[in-house]
């Protein structure tokens, strides 16, 4: 295969799901994507850890196999790398940054390594002149990447939000239809293969943290900052919170949510109660979603498959697309050098309401005790259950409230001075409480 | 202001609500589009029916006024057009035409116009090698159509529906809120502005059919085909069929509907029960959403504001900024000479659940007449609802029924036998279920 305007000559490192999905797709789909890019797209080398694995996709003898993933970079029947590898360094890294230096356009599905690695990867993709793409690296099939960076552009973004994980998002729907604990969805989930043997990742909150520090970046033009992400995960999510936030009108999700303050990018991701009322809500399973309000066009929501084989290579797809019709933007929408450094506002000056959780000796003056504390630190109280008698075994009663906007400095302080009552019988729990849609 | 690489120059005809939108967004977003484009956007020239009306916009000593929108079409010192007139002939579409012939890039916001002259408009754009943009003439500031033509490009589309017009919509929605019929909620729109004075295009489904005719171009390739789609509006709607639906476990909405089919292209805009379990079902108010279905994403739905100032300034900005970073496409995404003709598959043979409201005689033997022509028919019954006891006044009683899956000709056959039936009070009120979204 000849270089040309007629054909764009794709390298692919890494043919596990994803890579294999989009050898699939680039079969299926050939004149499709050669009528609307004007040029046929055309795998022609490729690179795998174990080449003798058997793969329902078929490559051609004409495919260049380097055994070194590294090596597509320099290959010169290779005029486009498309990195699968994953992981924030090691190969995934040597082959971006060698790809870039060669000054080839480098299309991503990687995350962890833009996370950790982006902006010094975009300054030295602009330097050479070349796309650096990674519309799969976020909400899997979602054109969220496309649509920060293109079809929003002429707003200012005022926060970008979602459900970014989906096998947490598997777990938690599947916890809230079972009403079975954490640890038991999660080893039912491993074994139908949505989650992994080291699951980490995806349930302590890093994965959609990765992705919550690009969509930053994209949104608010600053700097990737994924040390600035407060992060925290759902293995601390009980069936009886589930239970008691459905009680109370609301769904537990995990969400990454970024918005800009006064003080600097205020970036986390950590369980919430949203509103039973609201999109994100009723996504579940391996869905993803991705709620971006800007001002000029208010709020929109986008939903889909969050990952997945073909929506991952769909993805994948677009980003070749965008490369064969020659449109070469910034990584990040803005160029690298006008990033700004992201100032960071801290998890302790949020501001909303809080459902609280305690678990107290059924007897006189708790509540009382408990209300006066409130009532120091300035929270107020939007509604409260107090649930069942204590057993023989004095296991204690349920209190469970939710509270008005509060700072949530003022609430870890009120819950540190609750958790010291002799009353009380468990560390209370406190989940933050996230209204994200505006009303019609 | 002269031309360069630095700057690019805009001629705005029409100053609406949109065209002051657009003029704030500019003025709001200079500096962001500039550092977003490597260009600044500047309004040099506007054209406007009445010049000297009030608008909450500072409109520079340097703008050139055009008496004749299609002025702005020749006036040297614009780049690019946005027509923001309105309407399907008349000036618009000289303008239009004018602008692509004179080789300047359009954007547009005016879907009555490409529904009748789309294909032909976009010939002579690529015929001139310039952009014919038009974002904002479906769904507000959703970003739909550069998910169809660049995010989704690897995707066979299997489907692409939605809710397309925001006056019908709030009407539906408050027609179900408040109980009250269609003539009281149209009346009351139209005092707060979210209704025309001659409301047509939006509640006859016209609107909603021009904007469908345009999705199904770029989802699959065909040419504009507006005369092809089957439109059915919701004047017909009433508070009883919504209550009905409501026990069903279903909200009608007006939906757009487009799938490509053996014999050619399914498009229609009509009422649906959708089921309440959906996206779609809780799309309120004045908001829009499109669900696609790629046969590699799968399912995708994105929702936000169908109209208004901001998000149709947010899309007309989104299509100059494309311009501005020199990305060229083909309006439908294909060439248009490739824009395959669009065989029409009618709706006669549309396959699918139906809901069957009656109003019969409350005596003996009618539902088994009814059952006995459904049966000959062979159509099948999911669930049937019977309602009340005749009054003395003789006002016969209600027959709900949901059916399975049933070929329209079939259902409109037995229809017609059960309105014969002398137990048969009123016409039989039909509506078709549609179930767009898989499951997880």
């Amino acid at each position: 295969m000849e270089p040309g305007k007629d054909v764009m000559r794709i390298g692919v490192a890494g043919l596990g799901t994803v890579g294999t999905g989009l050898l699939k797709l680039i079969a299926a789909h050939g004149d499709r994507l050669a009528q609307r890019c004007g040029r046929r797209l055309v795998v022609t080398a490729v690179s795998a850890r174990d080449r003798a694995k058997a793969r329902d996709v078929v490559i051609g003898a004409d495919v260049t196999w380097h055994a070194d993933p590294v090596a597509i970079a320099a290959d010169p029947r290779v005029d486009v790398v498309v990195e699968l590898i994953g992981g924030s360094d090691g190969p995934a890294h040597e082959l971006v940054k060698a790809a870039l230096q060669a000054g080839k356009p480098v299309v991503t599905a990687n995350k962890a390594l833009l996370a950790h690695h982006g902006t010094e990867l975009a300054a030295l993709a602009e330097a050479r002149g070349v796309s650096l793409n990674f519309e799969a690296a976020i909400a899997g099939g979602i054109p969220i990447v496309k649509a920060l960076r293109e079809g929003l552009a002429g707003n200012g973004i005022e926060r970008v939000a979602g459900i970014l994980n989906g096998t947490s998002n598997y777990i938690l729907t599947h916890m809230a239809e079972s009403g079975r604990p954490f640890a038991d969805v999660l080893a039912e989930a491993q074994d139908l293969g949505y989650a992994e043997a080291d699951p980490s990742f995806d349930v302590d909150g890093v994965d959609a943290a990765h992705k919550l520090s690009l969509l930053a970046s994209l949104a608010f033009g600053t700097a990737v900052d994924f040390d600035g992400v407060a992060v925290e995960g759902i293995r601390a999510i009980t069936p009886l919170d589930i239970a008691y936030a459905r009680e109370l009108g609301f769904r537990i999700k995990l969400l990454g949510l970024a918005r800009p303050t006064s003080e600097g990018i205020e970036a986390r991701v950590h369980p919430c109660l949203v509103p039973e009322g609201q999109a994100l809500a009723h996504v579940d399973g391996v869905f993803n979603a991705v709620v971006v309000a800007g001002d000029f066009v208010d709020q929109m929501v986008f939903e889909g498959r969050g990952a997945g084989q073909g929506p991952t290579a769909s993805a994948v797809a677009a980003d070749l697309v965008d490369i064969a019709h020659g449109l070469v933007l910034p990584p990040f929408g803005v160029p690298s050098a006008a990033l700004r450094p992201a100032a960071r506002s801290p998890i302790a000056n949020r501001e909303g309401p809080y459902y609280l959780r305690l678990r107290v000796l059924d007897r006189p003056g708790v509540i009382a005790d408990i209300a006066a504390i409130l009532r120091d630190e300035a929270v107020s109280i939007e509604s409260l259950l107090q649930r069942g008698r204590a057993t023989e075994s004095d296991d204690g009663v349920a209190v469970v409230m939710v509270t008005h906007e509060t700072p949530e400095w003022r609430m870890i302080r009120a819950a540190a001075r609750i958790a010291d009552l002799s009353a009380v019988l468990e560390k209370p729990v406190m989940i933050r409480i996230e209204t994200l849609e505006k009303t019609q």
